[in-house]
C-alpha cells in the first residue's frame, strides 16, 4: 500500500505560489486527478513505472507523459541517440544534418507530402501549420473540430463580439489577452457533422483554412472524412490534420494514413520524439513553399535532440512492430474492463481506439466523485489513474493483470459506494477539478 | 588550409528541396553568410571548435548558436546534469520538480519579480508574454522596439490596411498569413527615441503593453530606460523586456539588472540553457496572475531537460564568474580588432557591448561583397566569422590570437582587394543575400 506523497504535495503547493496554475500544462494540475493527495512531481520514471519524491513507486496506467511517450519512459534506444548528440554538441552555428534526415524519413512514409519544418511544441507547429495555409491561399477564416492548443489563432474561436459570450464554445478555453480583431475568423464545427462544416461553407465564402483531428475517441462515420476533404478541394481550402495526439498511436505516421484521406498539411508532435521537446509540420509541395512568404523562425527549432529523438523513436517503432502490439494490449484492456465493469454492474461508457481509452461514468452529477474515488483508490494499489488510458508499447502483461487485478478490487469499492450512497464520504480529499472540453 | 565542404553544400541543396526556407531559423541559412561555400552542416561541436561534415574544423567566432551557447559547445557540466535527467526518465505523466527550482532561481535573481512560466522556444515565450499582458490590463495595443520572432502578435507590425505597404517597416519579416484584423495592435518605435513611444501614447489612449529589447547594439542614451519606465507606469502600461538575446550574457541574469529599469514582465530564452531548448517569462505578482486568466498550456513545456540544462547553465556562470570573463575576453577582441582595422585601413563600425559585437563595413554599396569576401578567406583560415561576435566563455586566448592573427592577414586582403577594386572578382561564390533588419 502507497503511503501519501508527503513531499510531492508540498513542492506542489509551494509550485503554486510561484508559478501560475502551478505546472505549464493544465493536463498536469493535481486538482485535476485527486486535490491534496496526488503524487504531483517523479524523481524518476522508467518504462511504465514512476517514481514519487518520497520514494512511491506507481505504474502509470494514464498518459504516459500526456501520450508523449509511446515507447515507455527512458527508452534505452531513444535516450542513446539523444546522448550521443550530447556529447557530440546538440547545438551550433551550422545546422544539423538529423532535420534532413527526419524531413525525408516523414515524407516517404506520407508519400502525399514533399516537405517538412520543425518547431518543437504542439502548439507552435500548429501555428505555424495555420501561418503557412492563411499564407497560401490569402483567406484567413479557419473553421476547425477538436483541440489544437492555446495560441490565438485557436483562442480566437472563444472571442465574440458580444464580451458575455466568452468561452461559450470552449468551456475552459479562456481567450482573455486574445485580439478581438481575431473574432469570428476560428469557426468550429463537432466531429462527424458534415451539416456544421457545409453550413460554414455556405456562410464564409472566404473560408481558407478547414483544420482537424482525423481521429479523437470517436471514429468517423458516413465517410466524414473523405466529405471533409471533399469540401476543402470544392471551395480550395487549405486541408491541415492535427496529428499531435493521434499520430504515431495507431500506426508508424498519422493515423489519416490508415484512413486513406490525405490533408494538405499534417502536424505532428508528442509521440514522435517519446517525450523529447519536438514537432513537424508535414505538407504537399505548393502548400508548404508559402512558408517561404512569410517568416517563421526560430533559434531553439534548431538544436539537434529533438530530431534524433524522433529518428530513433520512429525507427524503433518500425522494426519492433509497436503499434501492432499495442493494438493488441489495447484490446487485451478492453475486453477486461468490459468484463470486469459488467462483473460489478458499473456504468462507465469506454470510448476510442484500443491504444487510446477514454472512460465516462454515466452516474450524473455523481461522475466526478465516482472517478475521484476510482483516482484514489488506485493510487492506493500502486497505479496513477485517471478518465483514459494512453496505451504504450512498456505496458507489459505482468503489469496489466495485475492493474485489472486492482481495477476489479476498486470496482467493487465502487458498487458498495454507489449502493450505500457514500462515494463522497469515501474521499479523503476534495473531488477533481474539470478540465477544458474538447470540442467533440 | 580548409577544404571547401562538399558533404555540407549536397546537403544544404538537398535540404532546400524538403525543408521550406533550407532550415528553422532564417540565421542559419547558408545564403546568408556564403552562398555556395558555406559549410552548412556540423557533425561535431565542442567548446568553440566545430567539425564540418568532411572532416574540417573550424574555430566558431561568429554566433555559437545564435547566441545560445554562451559556456561553449556541449559544455561538460551542463551535458552532464541534463544526461542525467534523461537517464532518470526526461518526462512523465507527473511534473518535474527542476522547473520548481528553476523558477525559484530566477526570482531570486530578479528580486522584483515573484513568479515565472516556463515555454522551449524564445518566440513562444515572447507570445505567452504578449498574452498575459493582454490579459491583465484588457488592452490589446502594443507598443515595440526590437526584434521579437515570428508570432502573429509581432509581425502584425507589419501589416497595413493598404497592401502595398507590406513589409515596410520590418524588411524581411513578410507578414503574410497573419490576420489582418491584428493590423493597428502592433506599433514600433525605435530604440533612444523616446518621442517616437511618446507620440504613439499620445494617439493611442488604449495602449497597454510596450515591449523592448532593453540593449541591442546601443547603449541607452539620456535615461530612455528609465522614461520608458515612467511611460508605462503613467498610462498603466505593461512592460515586457525580451531578453532573449541580451539575458545572461552581460551578467548573471537580465541585462536591465545592470541599468537598474525593472520591466513588469522579463522574457528569456537561448543563453539561459545553453543550447537545450528552454525559455521564461518571469514578472510581477499581479502581471503574471493574469496567466489564469487565459489558456496557456503545452505538453512539450513539462519536459525536464530543459529546466535541468538552465539551473546548471545558471550554476556555473555564477560559480565561474562567466560574465565577467566574457566582457575580459570581449574588450580584447575589441581593442585589437580597432587596432587591425586601423593598421589596414578600413572602414568598419564595431557597435554593442564587448561580449555582444556588431560589425557593419563602410562602403555603402560594397558592403555586402566585402562581408562576404571576409566570410570567405576567413573560412579558409578556419574561422566561422561574419557581421559580429557573440563571444563566449569557451574564447580561450589561443583561439582569440589565432583569430586576430588570421584577422590581420584577412584585412590585409581587403584592403588590397578594395584598393584595386577586385572584391566582386576575389568572390568564389555569389554574394551573401542580406537577412531582415532590425528596428533599432
Amino acid at each position: 500500500m502507497i503511503k501519501r506523497s508527503k513531499k510531492g504535495i508540498a513542492l506542489w503547493n509551494k509550485a503554486k505560489k510561484i508559478i501560475p496554475g502551478g505546472t505549464q500544462l493544465l493536463s498536469k494540475r493535481s486538482e485535476l486527478f485527486l486535490p491534496d493527495q496526488w503524487p504531483s512531481y517523479f524523481k524518476k520514471a522508467n518504462g511504465c513505472e514512476i517514481v514519487d519524491l518520497d520514494g512511491n513507486k506507481y505504474i502509470d496506467m494514464y498518459s504516459m507523459g500526456i501520450g508523449s511517450c509511446i515507447l515507455g519512459y527512458a527508452d534505452k534506444d531513444v535516450n542513446k541517440a539523444v546522448k550521443k548528440v550530447i556529447d557530440y554538441g546538440s547545438m551550433s552555428t551550422l545546422n544539423s544534418p538529423e532535420e534532413v534526415e527526419l524531413a525525408e524519413f516523414l515524407v516517404k512514409l506520407h508519400p502525399w507530402a514533399t516537405k517538412a519544418r520543425f518547431a518543437r511544441t504542439g502548439g507552435e507547429a500548429m501555428a505555424i501549420a495555420v501561418r503557412i495555409a492563411r499564407a497560401h491561399k490569402g483567406r484567413e477564416k479557419v473553421a476547425f473540430c477538436g483541440y489544437h492548443g492555446w495560441s490565438d489563432w485557436y483562442l480566437a474561436s472563444n472571442l465574440s463580439h458580444e464580451r458575455n459570450l466568452d468561452g461559450h464554445l470552449l468551456p475552459g478555453l479562456n481567450p482573455t489577452g486574445v485580439p478581438r480583431g481575431l473574432a469570428g475568423t476560428a469557426l468550429p464545427f463537432n466531429y462527424n457533422k458534415i451539416e456544421e462544416l457545409e453550413k460554414i461553407v455556405a456562410e464564409n465564402s472566404d473560408l481558407g483554412v478547414i483544420v482537424m483531428e482525423p481521429f479523437r475517441y470517436q471514429e468517423p462515420k458516413d465517410s466524414f472524412l473523405q466529405k471533409v476533404r471533399e469540401i476543402a478541394d470544392k471551395i480550395g481550402a487549405v486541408l491541415i490534420f492535427d496529428e499531435v495526439s493521434s499520430g504515431f498511436r495507431f500506426n508508424v505516421g498519422g493515423v489519416h494514413m490508415l484512413y486513406k484521406v490525405y490533408p494538405d498539411i499534417a502536424v505532428f508532435a508528442k509521440g514522435m520524439s517519446n517525450g523529447f521537446p519536438m514537432s513537424a509540420i508535414i505538407g504537399k509541395e505548393d502548400v508548404m513553399e508559402s512558408a517561404q512568404e512569410t517568416f517563421i523562425s526560430s533559434t531553439y527549432w534548431t538544436e539537434r535532440a529533438g530530431p534524433a529523438a524522433a529518428i530513433a523513436t520512429i525507427k524503433k517503432m518500425s522494426q519492433k512492430k509497436v503499434q501492432k502490439e499495442m493494438d493488441k494490449t489495447g484490446k487485451y484492456l478492453l475486453k477486461n474492463l468490459e468484463r470486469i465493469k459488467s462483473k460489478h454492474n458499473i456504468r462507465m461508457e469506454i470510448s476510442g481506439k484500443p491504444a487510446l481509452l477514454h472512460f465516462n461514468f454515466e452516474y450524473g452529477e455523481m461522475n466526478r466523485a465516482l472517478q475521484t474515488l476510482l483516482t484514489q483508490e488506485m493510487l492506493k494499489e500502486g497505479f496513477l489513474c485517471s478518465a483514459g488510458i494512453y496505451v504504450s508499447f512498456a505496458f507489459k502483461k505482468t503489469y496489466i493483470d495485475k492493474y485489472l487485478k486492482s481495477i476489479d478490487k476498486v470496482f467493487g469499492i465502487l458498487r458498495k459506494a454507489i449502493d450505500q450512497n457514500t462515494v463522497n464520504k469515501l474521499l479523503e480529499g476534495p473531488v477533481a477539478q474539470s478540465g477544458f472540453k474538447r470540442l467533440t
